[in-house]
């Protein structure tokens, strides 16, 4: 840790997020139905991961809850592993108090409503129909906090249709400071890659950038909430 | 490939699979839900891949359609990569004929009956319920194939319970040659592992293997293919 602070800072970065914890969320979810087969979420925790590095290179002690990636542990961060949303709603809760929550993950909505002990096997009945029953919701649990509500809450809209419409929808019914909202629909290339492209949704309006690498994103990203106050306005103009 | 060939002869690999074309099948199949979410088999394709290397040191010539994966692909193996059952079903009719099919993917058995363009949102009607599909059986389709039937058919039964029944049932359902069964159950720790322990399942009866690496399972396992008759049977001996 003393080592990727001390490089941030010969390289310059600034420490905007000295003092502060930030606790992140990145990666899919995997929910079983039995004990070989699992409901996933397409994500590859990269743009989560590259903010764990951004906020790390800014000062801040982070804390990366990380479903099931494939990625390696951003050295100078503490890395909780999870599987389920479930467990990643338990890291979370343990993880705090902090003063920047940032849900980057792509939590599963559903689980399977029963998570078969044994193999299901392929019977006469025909398949299966599978029951799901809803998650809990990671984001709006944060956000919605009385004790221990984290000053900044951010979270991730992906969506593949009717992208700021669904953001603006979400700031509102989270209860969070600020959506980052981005295009993953076919041809975007985003799941997966490494670029994204965003619009950032908060009360104060909306603020498009271009397309960047995922680090860079992470970087400005990090940079921009720095600059906010805790009620989700910019410090300094805007 | 004459690398790898080279090699595996100066290393002292007996060529038994020399002019013989495999084809084997490895990882885990994604079937789609909508663009984001998915199911899934846990399947590392480490089995899989092992085998292919050992087919090709063995001097075959080594189709290899891989699910989803987090591996190389092996030198001197031709890869063709796959996400769906359908599509692996289609990769591998495209790739026979073949002297020797191996069956090493863990395909779902269902996919979502439909596969939705957007994202779907949680509404307010609650979680829905997922109607599933009957998968192809890319195993019994190939071993009761009239026309381009292989030589011999190897199934792979990855099972958490009565293992060896559930192999014998699996062999005469399927019509292929030989299963090779494994238990994949809880504290197993075969699912994404490095070692694997088998139960060869053939009309001539069963041999248990003890647990070993899964780069000698798949050296043993192409030795004793080697060793059989297109009719299940061991060619010398047994």
């Amino acid at each position: 840790e003393i080592f990727a602070a001390l490089r941030a800072k010969l390289a310059g970065v600034p420490q905007v997020l000295a003092g502060r914890k930030v606790v992140i969320t990145a990666g899919p979810t995997h929910e079983p139905i039995d004990p070989v087969r699992y409901i996933a979420n397409r994500s590859s925790g990269k743009q989560g991961y590259a903010l764990a590095e951004a906020a790390r290179d800014a000062g801040a002690e982070v804390v990366l809850v990380s479903g099931p990636v494939n990625l390696p542990a951003p050295p100078g961060v503490r890395v909780m592993s999870v599987e389920t949303a479930r467990e990643m709603a338990e890291a979370v809760e343990a993880a705090l108090p902090c003063d920047i929550f940032i849900a980057a993950a792509a939590v599963a909505d559903w689980r399977a409503q029963s998570d078969a002990a044994q193999k299901i096997k392929k019977g006469s009945d025909g398949p299966p129909m599978l029951a799901l029953v809803e998650n809990p919701d990671i984001l709006a649990g944060v956000a919605r906090r009385v004790a221990q509500r984290p000053p900044l809450v951010v979270g991730f809209a992906a969506e593949t249709e009717h992208v700021l419409d669904h953001a603006r929808v979400k700031l509102a019914k989270k209860g969070c400071d600020l959506i980052v909202a981005n295009d993953v629909g076919a041809g975007s290339e985003v799941m997966g890659g490494a670029e994204n492209s965003v619009v950032l949704v908060s009360r104060d309006g909306e603020q498009a950038w271009p397309r960047l690498p995922k680090s860079e994103v992470a970087r400005r990203l990090i940079a921009h909430i720095a600059g906010l106050r805790p009620d989700g306005e910019t410090a300094r103009g805007a």
